[in-house]
Order: structure tokens, then sequence, then C-alpha cells
């Protein structure tokens, strides 16, 4: 039998491998479990703003797919209705940033989610905190999923 | 000389060419003048995410970009201090995004610009709004920038 | 028969005088039309933090407000699901504040809507975007909601 | 001499003491340390939306106010740049809600802050991401603080 914790991270494993966007990216799970996924990716050039350091729209990515994997670990297919993201440091081109999604709060159909990325180095490159909607849905077949 | 609109222009273009991000996932620019950008880009099989839709990190990234664009065209180098988005349609593998930016506040060194993106068929995607930070420096030299 | 500027105006209107907090803080109703609604609110004593300026969360409570009355005006009941809001300038006791709603997008039972607060003199106190959800009930009764 | 949790905590209460706002809306400081802050109000008549809940602008201003006194707290005046909230459940009349602010980073005069707010039951009503900016001045002077 699959424990929550087991079923968190099939479903990550399961999403990453499913998607165009995080092989692309290079992204790697480090640890997804009931409310809570942390992936990682290095910076590489073709990620990079026009002032040399990375785009807010990768640091944002990483965090949001740390985010989508947390959300979506119940097995409850879910999706992003807003996130928002402060931008604290830099982040260099060859610098492994993680991501770090952490459930906040759950209210009906609704979840929040914290998520802190941090550089090669541990200091803080930014925070978000997204807002998911469930959709009612698995989003893999289970002996207990939903079955529709 | 240059007026401030065609300096919104260049300055646009010249960051688009100068950083790995955009080139990389396809962005043109449509329109950029004073204290607007307006950008496009297609959505790849690279950009999707574990639901077969565009990524919610490709979609804000797109945002990101044309608010990048909006926040430096005077030509003061600017950062992206916050930025928050709200996801309210889906996007298709295939389909163009188009991305306007427009400046809704300045109040010293802080600017505020609201991003609406929207699908190939006109409808609302997404809706953004970012705070931008300026650092104090020109992004291009030209005869009307600061000399440092 | 009514138009959706004057049912606009109509829920604004009922809204206020329905509610505790607007009358409690000495909202006043500028102008509501279909999609957008200004409202003002003259900063007092009981409404400033300890640096002396206007609490943070009275800029906001005015910007809601405002961003309420926009998102309810076509006569269906909404609520907020989000807001974000960049503090760019204080606000001084004794000043009236203006917060002007606009409509960005809608989408299903999804609205967006982009919040100017300005001071007396016109310059920028804050910027803020609300996302609502409609709730498919009317605010009040007319000729035209739907009977329940 | 004063270790830095009842700094915290010295500092949250004068800032209470000092403002127009908190008083007025019957805030009580339950516990504020070292990057940490824990308030309660009570929904008064007064605090309500025209749908007979808590106005969403009293919720956030409880959990601003939780966001002042815990980035205020090491003693470095501090003042909001940004906050978004998610609005997850309807409060009533009568009810005590208590908000609950945690540092999530720091980076340089940059901080954020992420705070839950609770109903009476201890269920989720909002979750609040703050960022604030510190201006380097002592919010109280203390014999540690810089002598300017």
């Amino acid at each position: 039998m699959t424990n929550p914790d087991q079923l968190a991270d099939q479903v990550a494993r399961f999403m990453l491998a499913a998607e165009g966007a995080g092989p692309a990216w290079g992204v790697e799970i480090e640890e997804a479990r009931e409310g809570y996924a942390r992936v990682r990716m290095k910076v590489r050039a073709d990620m990079l703003n026009g002032h040399g350091t990375a785009h807010g729209g990768m640091i944002f990515a990483l965090a949001d797919t740390a985010f989508a994997y947390a959300c979506n670990g119940r097995n409850l297919k879910s999706v992003a209705a807003h996130a928002s993201i402060a931008f604290l440091d830099a982040a260099r081109e060859g610098e492994v940033l993680v991501a770090e999604a952490q459930e906040a709060a759950l209210a009906g159909r609704s979840g929040v989610y914290n998520v802190a990325v941090r550089g090669g180095d541990g200091r803080a490159v930014a925070e978000f905190q997204g807002l998911s909607r469930s959709l009612g849905a698995p989003v893999i077949e289970t002996p207990s999923s939903p079955r529709t």
C-alpha cells in the first residue's frame, strides 16, 4: 500500500516525466512528500536576462514547478490560480538553484503554498506564494484514486 | 535626436539581443515605446506542463519579458522587485501568446506595470502586475545617457 | 430600463449602504459604471500606523472597496480570491485618497481588476490588482436579475 | 540587557501604542519575538462587507499588522513595499481572528514574511506574503540602537 509521502513522490515523478518544460530546463526532484516538494535547476546561458543574471521568468518557473508538485501531491489534479514572487537577489550562470515548496493552508478546493528559492550558498534568491485550485480528478491512476 | 518612443524601442531590442532567455524562447518584440511593450511567443512542446498546456512558468516568463522591456524603456536600468500573476485560462501547444505591458505608476525609483497575456484568439490567459526598481544606470550608452 | 452603467452604480450604492465597513471608514463613491469604480476616503487619526502615516491596511481597504464595487457591478455577486498591492508613497493624516478600479480581464467566473490609489495631489500612493470569483447570484434583485 | 526576543516584543508594543489604527481595530498582541509576531482582533459590525462577512480590507489589515510588528522587530524601522493575500474563507461578526507572521527570508534591506490568518476554530481564513524594506533607523531608542 502507498502512504501519502510515497504517493506524493510518485505524482511528482510522473508529472516531471510527462511534461515538456521541466526536462527542458534540467529540473531535478530532490524530495517530494505530502504537502512538500524540493527541486533544483542549474542556471544556463539560455536562462539569462539582459543584465547577465538568471531571468526572473526562470526563477519563477523553478518555484512554480515546486509549487505544482506540492499541490498535486495528494493525487488531486490541481492548477495554479495565482502566484506572486519577490525577487531578493540575482543568480549567476552555472549556479544551482533550489526551490522548496511547503503547504501553508488548505480550504475546500484551494491551497496556498510558500516556496523559497535559494542559491548554491543557501542565500535567499526569491520567495514565492502560490494559490492552487484542485479540479477533482486524479493525476495518476492508482488503486486508491477515484474511478472515472 | 532620439525621442522617448524611439529610445524605448532601441532599449528593448538591445535587451532582447543581449539576453540568453528571450531568443531561446522565441520571443519577438511587436512594439516598444515609452512606458509600453508588447511581445509575442509561440508555445512549444518544451514549454508544456504535465497537463499538456503551457507551463505557468512560461506564461509568467513572457509577461515578465514585456515588463522588463517596458520598465527599462527610459534607458534606466531596472530590475523586478516583485511580480504577481493570475492565471485565467490554459494555452495550448502551437498557440501564439501576446503579452502587453503598460506602465501604471512611477514613484521615485519604483514603477508598477500591468501586463495582459492573451491567446491567439484574444482571450485573456493571464494578468500580471510587476513592481520595478531602477538602479540609476543606463541600459545602453546614448548621447543623452548619464556619463559614468 | 436600466443600462449597464446605471446598474453598476445602483449595485455600488446598494453595497456601500449594506456594509458596515465603508461607512465606518467614511468611504464615498465618486463614480461607478460597468467594469469601473472610483471611491474616496479621508485619512483619519484612527487610520495611522506607528510611523504616523496611513496604515497599509487602510490603503488596501480603500483599494479593495473600489475593487468590490467594480467586480460586482454587473450585479453578479463576486468575492475576492486574491489581491496584491505595491505601496509607492506614504499618505498623511487629513489627506483624501482616491482609488480607481478598472476591469482588466474576464474569464469564466474570474475577473481581474487593476486599482490605482492616488493622493490629494494626484501622486501614486499604491497600485493594487485583484482577482475576483463570481458566485452566480445577483447582488440586488432587479427586473433583469435571475429569479431564485 | 535585552535579548532579541525581548527587543522584538518591546518594539511591537511600542508600535501598537504609538499607532492610531491597531487600537481602533481592537488589535491585541499575543506574542512577538525575533522574526515573529502573532496578533488577534475580533470582527465587529463596523468591519463587515456588503455580504455580511469580514471585509477583506480588515482581514488584510490584521495580517499587515502582524507583518509590521515582525519586520520591525529587530528595531530597524521598516515599511511594506508589497503585500499579497489569498482569501480562503469568510469570517463572521464576533469571530476572533488570529494572524501569525513568520519571517521567511532576509536579503540586504529586504525581508519576506508569511502570515497565516485563522478563524476562532483554527480554519484557514487567509494567507498573506509581505515584502518589507528597512529604512536604516531604529524604531525605539535603546542602549543598543544606533545614535543618530
